[in-house]
């Protein structure tokens, strides 16, 4: 492992990759942490650029990384300043932002698929990534005007799931819509309520699963298009489940269960 | 509705709510939004003492309101700095911290309830309230050393479901051990690996649920008491799971399906 003290343009360049822009213009996104370290360089489809970390933690990440990668160091001062957690773990990673293209997905599509129409809230993303990546659902699709993948919640809350799936972004629900007739997928839209509950509902051998917006849900164009509709139904009196909690029960009984 | 401008003190109040030493002082706390006032309204277990809402908002709320509760008006700014949300909902909802005995749980405890030991994230506790509240367990225990129930964002990750639960606080595992062999209780230990797979697990007719911190979980001791141990088997290489997703996938097992 070699290390490099960090340069002022270089800690520049890095607060630049908290914004979205100059994340799309880099092609780089940054994660945080031992465990995504460990978790980026495992799997390979970002892959790991630089590490940036705090003098005190350089021994700590020396049996974590090839020699190929660069290592900069940096003072406790530096590293709060580029870090995007309010407790910095002193260990940040630049990775390439790896696209994910439609035709890829038609080569080599899973049985189960889960598209996320418009989920907005970043945390909400990154825990849908982990508890699909539990289940092993590994090809996830998301539509135009969803939360920026890269967003550092994001992938702070996927706990480095991002790191190891397939992820489909700005698909169209029309380019879905045509796939999944043309290769038999049976479309299910998750409802609030009216739904087929869902413990009582039957899985198909191939399945996409349609989750919406946390607040809106899904579009009344696509679950009319939709093959069926389910519900996890309720036996209380709150309104609604949290988004990501409802995505959990349901990816437990089609892939978990 | 009669409404009053919000003096200087007032304002200076309701922003020392936002801190826990305060709020056990004044034994109340802070909601915020239309839709927290009408849960909080509809279940009583914490009485509104006062609502404070922008000017331009007082229409929306006066159907929500009975005539005793005194409301309050105060400007944009005033609110953007009352307010511990990013964006302000315009509707500040101040209301009375009820505490709930052990002996009150003793006399009329549901079959099915849920002890968390230390957890720590307020976005955790709130959204494991609201499910539980979905799968309508309203008797919830929480350890000592817990997150503080009143944070605004357990309240606010909540989403309303504070307002219809009883939620006991800092009880010793010892209490609810002995409790539990003088009733009959099942205590069930979630554990990350190596439990019954929860899809196989024989519920019993009376159940306690035991969970534990975000990342240490629950304590030895408490897992060598407990009756029985149960996992969600993952299929992926994820490494965890986000506790309130663990959460809601076994409420959903133990109440919901």
């Amino acid at each position: 492992m070699s290390l490099s003290l960090l340069s002022k343009n270089h800690h520049k360049w890095i607060r630049r990759l908290h914004q979205k822009k100059y994340r799309l213009e880099e092609k780089a996104f940054i994660a945080e942490g031992l465990n995504s370290l460990q978790s980026a360089m495992e799997m390979t489809h970002h892959p790991v650029k630089e590490v940036i970390v705090e003098k005190n933690y350089a021994e700590s990440i020396k049996n974590c990384i090839s020699d190929d990668i660069p290592v900069y160091t940096c003072s406790k001062k530096e590293m709060e300043s580029i870090s995007t957690e309010e407790t910095p773990q002193g260990i940040i990673i630049i990775c390439s932002e790896t696209e994910f293209s439609f035709d890829e997905l038609e080569k080599n599509p899973s049985n189960n698929l889960l598209y996320l129409d418009k989920v907005s809230d970043p945390g909400n993303l990154g825990t849908i990534l982990r508890t699909a990546a539990w289940f092993d659902m590994k090809q996830i699709l998301l539509s135009p005007f969803s939360v920026d993948l890269f967003n550092t919640k994001v992938v702070r809350a996927s706990a480095g799931a991002i790191f190891g799936m397939e992820i489909y972004q700005s698909i169209d629900f029309d380019r879905l819509f045509q796939f999944a007739k043309r290769k038999n997928y049976k479309l299910t839209a998750a409802v609030p309520e009216g739904g087929i509950p869902i413990n009582r509902w039957k899985k198909t051998r191939k399945n996409i699963l349609l989750l919406g917006h946390e607040a809106k849900g899904l579009s009344k164009e696509i679950i009319e298009q939709a093959d069926q509709r389910i519900s996890i139904p309720s036996q209380g009196n709150v309104e609604s489940l949290n988004l990501a909690i409802a995505a959990a029960i349901i990816l437990y009984e089609i892939a978990g269960r």
